[in-house]
């Protein structure tokens, strides 16, 4: 494709509805050098698009493409694929495929995110199992966690798989050359964790890949791994679990805070203190979760996403696309590859770590 | 055993040294009413009785038994209980055995106790996995996680024994007559979660427990259950992902807030507060993790626990044998046993759900 990148985005996914997607590929097109396909509801957001004034030399980078309908944030997602061909979801893969943009971002179910995904641009070559990184903040620098949903029963090859995927990213993301790589587990040792995880130790601890062993939970946000490897049940949970903690813990130390002093400074001092610090951890600023294993660039955002996360989202998918990452999947797959097939026969049908 | 209860503490476990588990135990006789034996090193035991000035008339509910081994934090556990018959451990769950106390507190190797209390007191009737749980804060009142790490590799009829036994806990220690039981999975619907939950969640939903279904890891901290049952692999990840992240968050508002206050006034209102919100959330308060399952009572105390926290742990196990949870365990199981024999039959040796 010549010329700009062009990003797909689902204007119907979201919590917020298509007005707020609309404003994050208008934010887009003001501070990044790409396109946008909007994919929606023709009337309300071609009304966002006027709404939002865009002067003639940018409203020419957003073109829409009307759809018809919408996946709902609990629908089954192999049923949502089948049934509603013309949502937006399904018509950003389909245009992907066609080459007519250069990746998808969309802001709604992640399962039917994926499956489309998976329907129009099918599998990475040599990767069995694409997945759902998310990146995340940390005392220091962000850290790459995958899978986070996608697979939820896992084999040794699969977490490697991720581990590969993950550090493709954040080599690109981030600019690490050698992204360290650690295996979510209960203790450091890699004879301790579960029978998934222990097997999946030896096949990271013979790799080529910059491995540092088993991290436990509460390293995850020490900054010292670059990415985080675990199944898509557990890699879930701790996600959910750290936005919910995150809550608990800025609203009891808000109590705390504002008891101790006069009611209007503590009322400004924590509304300043705590967005500042919302804004340090904020998802949104991290740019959405990159679907990995794909061919071709996917990005998933949360359902509750802000025109700023979209934005970000959008460029997160443009240098994605501009530095290749899934060039660097593959190259750090065949370096690696002998390895994943010999766990493969070594487990066998049902040998052990199979779940599913 | 007539007159008071007494409980063994192993004053070798702990990374504060025999000390601070002596000065627990002289907390425990000031302000429970019960006795307790202390094994370990005698000389530095003694020195620190003695050191306490505890009055006659309570010192003489503080038994000293003397031990020479002491198991490493770090050690295999299944090793260590084989080669050190004389650790402090090993000799406190042999005290239990005996009748001679009844229950056993330890702040050492987690693993290394669960392998002495098996051996010793074997597993309550019915119970095929006894395992470890933890109570702690949430916006309302504790909710009780089970399994927490002494089962990695679960089946579903081991989840169903954790749902019972925690619920026995809670109902014990928070008074609560019916519990509110959820499963931790990454969907709120019971078909979503990965193999292993899905099946676990047909047992609970046909159990005369009071069961609400999947529960996702932002709800955990909400209050709105009281139980919250996983395998003790994501259990674990759980409580080490949230130790670590409350510290994250406290020391980067902690920054925030002292940003933007004078010097002075931060320091002290952040200590202030901080301090405040530390003994809200503190796991000393909520007195150890219990072993859950065995024939006997046994509670486990984090490594860096203070002797408040022992002092806790020592009433909680009073608690637990006061009010015969491994009674409530019993009664609840033998009203649904039925359904736990019957998912076992419907797995066979390598169904579904079998990791190891």
């Amino acid at each position: 494709m010549a010329g700009k990148l062009r990003i797909a985005l689902d204007a119907m996914g979201g919590d917020r509805g298509p007005e707020e997607m609309v404003a994050g590929a208008v934010l887009a097109v003001r501070h990044e050098d790409v396109a946008v396909t909007l994919l929606g509801d023709e009337t309300r957001v071609r009304a966002a698009v006027e709404a939002s004034q865009l002067p003639a030399e940018l409203a020419h980078r957003l073109e829409v493409v009307p759809t018809t309908q919408v996946v709902g944030m609990s629908e089954p997602p192999f049923e949502a694929i089948r049934r509603k061909k013309d949502s937006s979801i399904m018509r950003a893969f389909a245009l992907h495929k066609e080459g007519r943009v250069d990746a998808v971002v969309s802001a709604g179910n992640s399962g039917a995110i994926m499956a489309a995904g998976l329907k129009y641009l099918g599998r990475l070559e040599s990767i069995s199992r694409p997945g759902i990184a998310s990146a995340f903040p940390t005392m220091k620098d962000p850290v790459v966690m995958m899978d986070v949903g996608a697979n939820v029963d896992c084999r040794p090859r699969h977490l490697f798989e991720f581990g590969v995927m993950a550090a493709a990213f954040s080599r690109v993301l981030f600019n690490i050359e050698r992204p360290r790589i650690g295996l979510l587990s209960i203790g450091e040792e890699g004879g301790k964790g579960n029978t998934l995880v222990r097997k999946s130790h030896l096949l990271f601890q013979q790799s080529s890949l910059n491995y540092i062993g088993n991290v436990e939970g509460q390293e995850t946000f020490q900054g010292d791994v670059d990415v985080i490897v675990c199944d898509g049940f557990v890699g879930n949970v701790c996600l959910k679990l750290s936005e919910g903690l995150a809550e608990v813990v800025t609203a009891m130390l808000g109590e705390e805070i504002k008891k101790r002093l006069p009611a209007k400074i503590g009322y400004l001092l924590a509304r300043d203190a705590f967005a500042a610090f919302r804004r340090r951890v904020d998802y949104a600023e991290y740019g959405g979760a990159p679907l990995l294993g794909l061919q071709g660039t996917g990005v998933v955002c949360h359902g509750r996403s802000s025109a700023m996360a979209i934005k970000n989202a959008i460029r997160v998918a443009a240098e994605m696309v501009r530095n290749r990452v899934n060039d660097h999947i593959i190259a750090l797959l065949a370096a690696d590859d002998f390895l994943a097939k010999k766990a493969e026969a070594a487990e066998g049908e049902n040998g052990p770590g199979a779940v599913e």
